[in-house]
């Protein structure tokens, strides 16, 4: 698998978001963690394509799968805007929608469909200008919130090596669907009705509500996902979670995973939704952190609310 | 793979819409080919659960997949919503979409996951409300849509039986990305921009250019789904096709299929958007117009512009 990230050039300290809330600077990175996020002025089919341009490395995918959750519009789908950002034709492309678990979810359909035979060099694209949708009356997730862009480009792994995919797991509750929304662009709360608010086209996040609801679901899904791959959470050698909070991130190290094999770059990304995760992965791939056959779990949740696991032998 | 459709109670007619489009009924009969369609107050999420309840019989799936185009609300994704109207709780849900193939695309994309092994009874759900973005001064694409709802149910097959998917192809051009649009619910137009205007928000379709782009593009998809089923135009028994049109319909004996063999149901239920292609099989079933071991070509097109095809021994 190869991955590559790209960041928007525009830097967005906790400094000049801070007085946009009504909150101090230390306010915003002792709650979220975030001290800096990128915002983009361009589309996410811009940044996804910039992402997967470098992941493609000169080669053509016959799919590409968007998976991310701001959509440019509603029709068509994001991933015709990608292919057109990188100037491609005739190439059949879909979207995948499972919020903050978008990546993942691609990751585990688009490794299906080259185990079934079905492609051989699939373009994952996770990207968001998520900025766009930030409730500035609601300071804990407008704080949170980053832009960013992430591409893998999937193929089937050589005879020689051992690269596969060990487990995966997922659960949705919608007993957890309000703590996550964003309630309008869609037929509840139609853009033409008078009786849709401009709140209800923004992010609204209950986060105490999500973070108790995934702690007490997390050992159930993990679980699961190492019982799959017939190894105990010890033998992992890198978590790669979704970064969706600074307190989140802490944590993972409850959960059987020290902090030293956990990627964390909340204080410099912020939020990135579904382009999170593969964010992180990109960058321990770029550090140097990830070597091929070591074992990683990746794992998050999303709106749902959802929680998902799924360990590979990279 | 079981199916169920839902169809609403309350009954459009051409007639009745004719006057809010400024048109005669003889006008949409005969530009759409839509005698009447079902218009629902009730939501996507409530007609798909009725469809899904159906197809289930009583069984428990452990994957929800949403392949519908309009959604309730950004976020969550309509699955989950889906997921509480069935009463169920834990189980991994998600979105995928591709407008009007998002249930070919669902289908392949479940299709692998089954055979990979990493779900055994996948619930594949479209439904829409297509209606609330009508745009009634568009007196064209506003005649087409109807609202309606469909599930299948998806199984490995049992090993006596051969059924199998034989061939699957799609092309995705967004050269024609504006022939079918609904600019707004995403970043680019955002409902809170004053400068979004409330067409933006609703359907925007130029048939003629739809109509011609997917006429030059169908016979190198149906080629490429056939060369992979190992079989000829002549050997399939059905042909399942997205209710795009009447015109689109009428033109498909074109192509090598006699009218006899296709499922034609644009004058009783309109453009489904998604729900078209599952609800028109449903219907074949429930007819008795689809037999265990006979050949179907589900074929459509979507807004990319794509073409998708598909062949299953049923």
């Amino acid at each position: 698998m190869k991955t590559a990230l790209y960041a928007p050039p525009h830097t967005e300290t906790a400094q000049q978001l801070a007085p946009r809330l009504g909150r101090s600077p230390e306010w915003v990175v002792d709650r979220t963690g975030v001290v800096e996020r990128r915002i983009s002025d361009e589309s996410m089919a811009v940044l996804g394509a910039r992402a997967a341009c470098e992941a493609l490395q000169g080669t053509a995918p016959d799919l590409i799968v968007n998976a991310s959750l701001t959509p440019i519009q509603l029709i068509p789908d994001s991933s015709v805007f990608i292919q057109r950002e990188l100037g491609l034709e005739g190439i059949p492309s879909f979207s995948i929608h499972a919020t903050c678990l978008s990546f993942l979810v691609g990751l585990q359909a688009c490794g299906a469909l080259i185990q079934a035979g079905s492609f051989r060099r699939i373009l994952l694209v996770s990207a968001e200008q998520g900025s766009v949708c930030r409730d500035l009356s609601e300071p804990e997730s407008a704080a949170l919130i980053g832009d960013g862009a992430a591409a893998a480009v999937l193929e089937r792994a050589p005879t020689d090596s051992d690269s596969a995919l060990l487990g995966f797991a997922m659960r949705t509750y919608p007993a957890g669907a309000a703590h996550t929304e964003l309630r309008g662009c869609g037929t509840r709360r139609h853009p033409n009705d008078p009786r849709t608010r401009p709140t209800d086209n923004l992010f609204q996040m209950n986060g105490p509500r999500i973070y108790r609801m995934a702690y007490s679901h997390a050992d159930e899904v993990l679980d699961d996902a190492f019982a799959q791959a017939g190894l105990s959470r010890g033998e992992v050698d890198l978590v790669v979670p979704h970064q969706a909070s600074g307190p989140m991130l802490k944590a993972i190290p409850r959960f059987g995973f020290p902090e030293h094999k956990v990627i964390d770059l909340i204080s410099t990304y912020g939020n990135c939704i579904a382009a999170s995760i593969p964010m992180a992965l990109a960058t321990a791939q770029q550090q140097g952190r990830l070597s091929r056959g070591d074992t990683v779990l990746l794992f998050g949740t999303g709106a749902g609310l959802s929680l998902a696991a799924m360990i590979l032998r990279f």
